[in-house]
């Protein structure tokens, strides 16, 4: 994308071979929004990110795998403020405009070593521009359990010029404080201002971020960053051109948080939870959310069960009203309750047959309102289990 | 005890040849308090139980596993008041006197057949006088998932007058709605208003299995039920008799939730969470439940890794009130961290150690205020996920 450039290289943080420090530069300094992590206990990076990202600007994002950089004191700031110092240098750009995240097991210092040799390297690929197309090295650098790269690119049109919006996604588990974590960086070329992209970026959030469920821990560095460099010139400003832009990024935004739970860590499958016909907007989310986070209903569904007494049970403990005799729940457009009555045998057996679908959809209808919500999550499997139960030994 | 009975019978209600069918039954009319589930979907016999127990008195209570009558509609209903009305027949009491409760698969009607026949057999144990001391019978006929009965006795004296109180309990993954439940029956020769029995009964809960986790699913059918016959004469009223017959009720219902948790489905370990040092009480309560639920939390102790991280960031995402620089950290009494800082390679290998014992005591020290709580959890292995992927099939 024009103005972007992307590297990733294998500095030496991990122990393997693989990639672990990429690079994001803009051309110019860009306009720049940020979502970081509700947990008390954040990292280093996180830290100092929140107080950045108040000027709105930003021209490098420095992303390490390997290492978190959280529960690391003062050491940790001052390691990651001398990270943002040398890639700031390297780049000769000012320092405040120099971001730095990280992800990785935490509880160790960075080894500042290998970043001392690994910036000017990273940087480099940057300046001698054959990093133009690199994007997938950086989309590799930033990994740790994950399976795979996520990297979502979207083109939308407004007075028949066009926008383009790249997000580039790390994650397996959703949030796993060990792993530390959930990270996404969404670069676009469209001229709006940073308040403006903060906004579209809650809302993208909320309904793709936050919507998903792996193993329900949330991270202490789970970060979603947004840049803005107007090189389209394409202006966000009025209400259609927001909506239009809104539309896109949302898209960006649902698909890497898709690509995220289907990497989740010991799953095999991807499952969509809408519930319907709940009195207010807030019930609706707590008994998607509680469906999604209950380890029954998730066994369940990994040994292909259409369990539906695990699923109106947790929408039951969820706080949301609900009232038995009324739900309805389908497995794709197969009923199994309707009005809280079992459908019998003939449709248990249909419901049996979809559940061996690597993505299902269930939908749960309360029948008492006109609000809805969904989320996504995966079911859970043996392999989980066996990842988080050896991850460091 | 003087003045119960026991019974427990296979009925043919579950389809192998275990027990299915047990009856409490006290020789006159018995104070009585009960507690259940918060869930909004609720089985039938808790429907009639919440009712009936009104009138704070019971005399007979029959206990059917391998069927939890739970979204089964009218008929459930109808089942339950038929289930009460041939137990009353059958031991020649009010109707009003006999309470049912139920446990196993949701979603299928009672088959009636069996309790037709099951019913007067299990009574007439009661009324030949056979089943006095019989009460390892009906502890068994309690039982689902769970791998052994669940029975504690324990004495008190007051004025030099001795007095009784025996809880049974069945429980294996608190708290399945699949396998629908917890149930616990406390029996006491106390002299005691049912009105005050509920207050000691909601402190003990409070205490005991409102503070332990399998799995973090609540069940349709939860009962906890409290009969007092008065047989030792021992009157509860004043505040000191209240305060001694409150210490061993407690006791009996931490050692029962002890042994839901020691059993809980694929459990290896018993852990004991404390939060000391919160700022306030909800803040101690919140720290100890989101720890004793997360799946890495969880993980990690099956894979004997003391694994600080999970801990703290489970604290951290809470909702309680925490600052990383001020935590300390201990396994037993082994601290692995203290204000927020890891103690090392040495630390963690000796705390590597306790994490091998089968019962571990893990201590957070928000340091914040004065004020702590506790919960009970188990690990989490691959056998629950292949106890509650595989249950229906």
């Amino acid at each position: 994308m024009k103005g972007f450039k992307f590297a990733g290289i294998h500095a030496g943080i991990k122990n393997n071979n693989q990639k672990d420090l990429g690079l994001i530069y803009c051309d110019k300094p860009a306009v720049a929004a940020a979502l970081f992590t509700r947990n008390k206990v954040v990292a280093a990076p996180v830290i100092l990110g929140k107080k950045n990202i108040k000027a709105g600007t930003c021209q490098a994002v420095l992303v390490n795998s390997g290492n978190a950089n959280c529960f690391t004191g003062q050491q940790g700031i001052e390691d990651a403020t001398a990270c943002s110092k040398m890639t700031a240098n390297s780049l000769d750009i000012a320092q405040e405009l120099a971001f730095v995240s990280s992800t990785g097991v935490i509880g160790a210092n960075l080894p500042m070593d290998k970043f001392e040799t690994g910036i000017p390297k990273v940087a480099a690929l940057i300046s001698h521009n054959q990093a133009q197309n690199q994007v997938d090295d950086f989309a590799d650098a930033i990994l740790t359990t994950d399976t795979c790269n996520k990297i979502v690119k979207k083109s939308g049109k407004l007075n028949n010029k066009e926008f383009s919006i790249m997000g580039i996604a790390k994650g397996s588990g959703m949030i796993r404080p060990d792993m530390a974590t959930m990270l996404a960086f969404i670069c676009t070329d469209v001229d709006i201002k940073a308040q403006e992209l903060k906004i579209c970026l809650k809302a993208a959030n909320e309904k793709s971020f936050n919507r998903i469920s792996v193993d329900g821990d949330t991270s202490t560095n789970d970060t979603l960053f947004a840049l803005a460099n107007a090189a389209s010139m394409v202006k966000i400003g009025d209400v259609e051109s927001k909506k239009i832009f809104q539309e896109i990024l949302d898209q960006v935004c649902f698909e890497l948080a898709t690509m995220v739970v289907k990497d989740g860590e010991g799953a095999t499958k991807l499952v969509k939870i809408t519930v319907k016909g709940a009195r207010t907007k807030q019930d609706a989310f707590k008994a998607c959310e509680t469906i999604a986070h209950s380890n029954l209903v998730k066994t369940a569904i990994y040994g292909e069960d259409p369990n539906w007494g695990r699923i109106t049970a947790a929408a039951g403990r969820s706080g949301a009203d609900v009232v038995p005799e009324k739900m309805d729940l389908f497995f794709d457009n197969q009923p199994l309750v309707l009005k809280g009555e079992w459908l019998g045998i003939e449709a248990e057996k249909n419901t049996g047959l979809i559940m061996k679908k690597n993505e299902i959809n269930i939908t749960l209808n309360l029948n008492l309102g006109l609000e809805s919500d969904f989320f996504l999550f995966c079911d859970f499997s043996e392999n989980y289990v066996k990842i988080n139960a050896d991850y460091r030994s």
